[in-house]
């Protein structure tokens, strides 16, 4: 062998190495069953093999794909357009819980419970047109920043999770997100963070209704509940969009327990993944007993329903994308 | 040349121009029209490019991608599961509509009206698993036969549509149903059928509930509407499932006009096709007075639209696919 070649062998080859799937993932369990389950869906000559056409992935997305801390990103979205809408809603002032949420006293908005998130969700999410709603939005994501990492929220992703979804994209997967969140509060973001289009976003949702108004067609979102698209409602939200039962879902919370619960009590090859947030110095340490993204059943039947649950300070060698 | 470059030149140029797109269109201005929409958003020198994300097309079902002479399928099959559930349910002799599906009679069913219709979908298409309702649905189109033609239903498909479906997802598009007819009573035959994949069929649909029974996760299709994915319902039915309008539209009733409409009053490069049933000999010929799929208001604005209006008995060279 001549000098330069034995000099590629050990110079590329661990290079090689490294720049493997999922390079923030450190190697384990998770990882290594990751790997594992891709192989055998992908190969015709295992049993576990799984036509491209049926390789659908679902993610929840705010702890799975996103943070959440400490309070959805949605409802900080939520403040701050009551906080903008104000001026024109001199009443607010005395009135719940737009009060609460213009003193930023949270604990009391919080104690208005699903009430006062509807009449907040309504003043913010209803009447008006969806392309105003996305334009708030992305005005939104553009300027705001998170109030204690200071980053813009969607720098706010995992990138293991962006690695995940990359890797299955590359071996025939069809990634969807299905999320508790407002879908139309996540379509205008999510192909160029995620490379999920529109269409393959699954999430709550408002009705909408078509209008003509001085003859250009507009969709109107109303005050009027479509789907909430959490717990028994994943898989209903599942079914709906997408029309089969996925093969692979990851979530972090007990609200993805039943997508977690039908994707892998179908037939054939079945992943289940749990992000277990564990890690308070790099992102947040939360499960049992935490308002938000609470993990508790999950955590107590992962085991014997065969899910994974990812450590996140373990198995995570990096959390954001590096800027 | 050579005299084998010549014979070459002659024979096998015909054949490749014959093999061109659409052979089953007729030469004419709604095949010209639809390859040069082609031409122009794929080619990134055109001022009408359209990147390939958002090549979004969107088809109607009934009328449209296959028959719907004398009755909608659905009802067909609708009308042989009151039959086939009949002896379970000894009431329906003397109970409306089921009476009077079960002496033939549809002048009364017709006469029952969205309450008689309500009653038998609710008989036939909810208080069971989807599993069970595809399973029926399935069975169905193994069975049944058109009542004229003899042939499967799913063999009443046309043979120029499955073209323009090949043509357009050939060029980047992709390609979705948008029908008023059940989501789940098309998802079962459209990718073997039309090449469309479950989770590009949107359609009139029940709600779902999600239910452990035994331990294992079942989803209950329940007597309750989701959606009626017709007329304002189907810019609405776009929104939920795909998130962005559509560049093309294709349908053949007034049911299709608000599509048809939001599809065609976006920026840039759009198009709007409605198929005119015109040909009493190999289909059916009817408009304006049909009970079914009726189309005047789409007729008489078609032209100041801009959308383009299929002659079937003079555009289209063959109506089903040769068996």
């Amino acid at each position: 062998m001549n000098p330069f070649r034995v000099l590629v062998l050990i110079v590329v080859f661990p290079l090689a190495a490294a720049a493997g799937p999922l390079p923030s993932w450190n190697d384990g369990h998770a990882k290594s069953e990751i790997i594992t389950f891709v192989s055998n869906v992908t190969n015709p000559d295992s049993p576990g093999f799984v036509p491209a056409a049926e390789r659908i992935a679902t993610f929840d997305n705010d702890g799975a794909l996103w943070s959440e801390q400490p309070l959805y990103f949605q409802l900080i979205y939520v403040v701050d357009r009551v906080r903008a809408l104000a001026p024109q809603h001199p009443e607010w002032e005395s009135q719940e819980p737009f009060a609460s949420v213009l003193d930023g006293d949270m604990a009391s908005v919080a104690a208005s419970g699903e009430k006062g998130l509807a009449q907040l969700m309504g003043a913010t999410h209803a009447g008006m047109t969806l392309e105003e709603f996305t334009a708030s939005v992305n005005e939104w994501l553009e300027t705001a920043r998170h109030p204690t990492t200071g980053m813009r929220y969607t720098e706010m992703v995992y990138q293991p999770m962006l690695e995940l979804l990359d890797y299955l994209r590359a071996n025939g997967f069809k990634t969807f997100i299905v999320s508790g969140g407002g879908i139309e509060f996540m379509r205008p973001w999510t192909e160029r963070v995620y490379g999920i289009p529109p269409e393959q976003v699954v999430g709550s949702s408002l009705k909408l209704k078509y209008e003509v108004r001085d003859g250009r067609p507009v969709l109107v979102k109303i005050a009027e509940i479509d789907l909430i698209d959490d717990k028994e409602g994943k898989p209903v939200g599942i079914q709906q969009h997408i029309g089969r039962r996925p093969i692979f879902a990851s979530g972090n919370s007990d609200g993805d327990f039943q997508m977690l619960e039908w994707t892998t009590s179908g037939d054939g090859s079945r992943f289940g993944l749990i992000i277990h947030h564990t890690d308070e110095e790099r992102e947040w340490a939360y499960d049992r007993a935490s308002h938000i993204g609470r993990l508790n059943r999950g955590l107590d039947e992962a085991s014997d329903r065969g899910w994974i649950v990812v450590d996140m300070k373990k198995d995570w060698a990096a959390i954001y994308p590096e800027r």
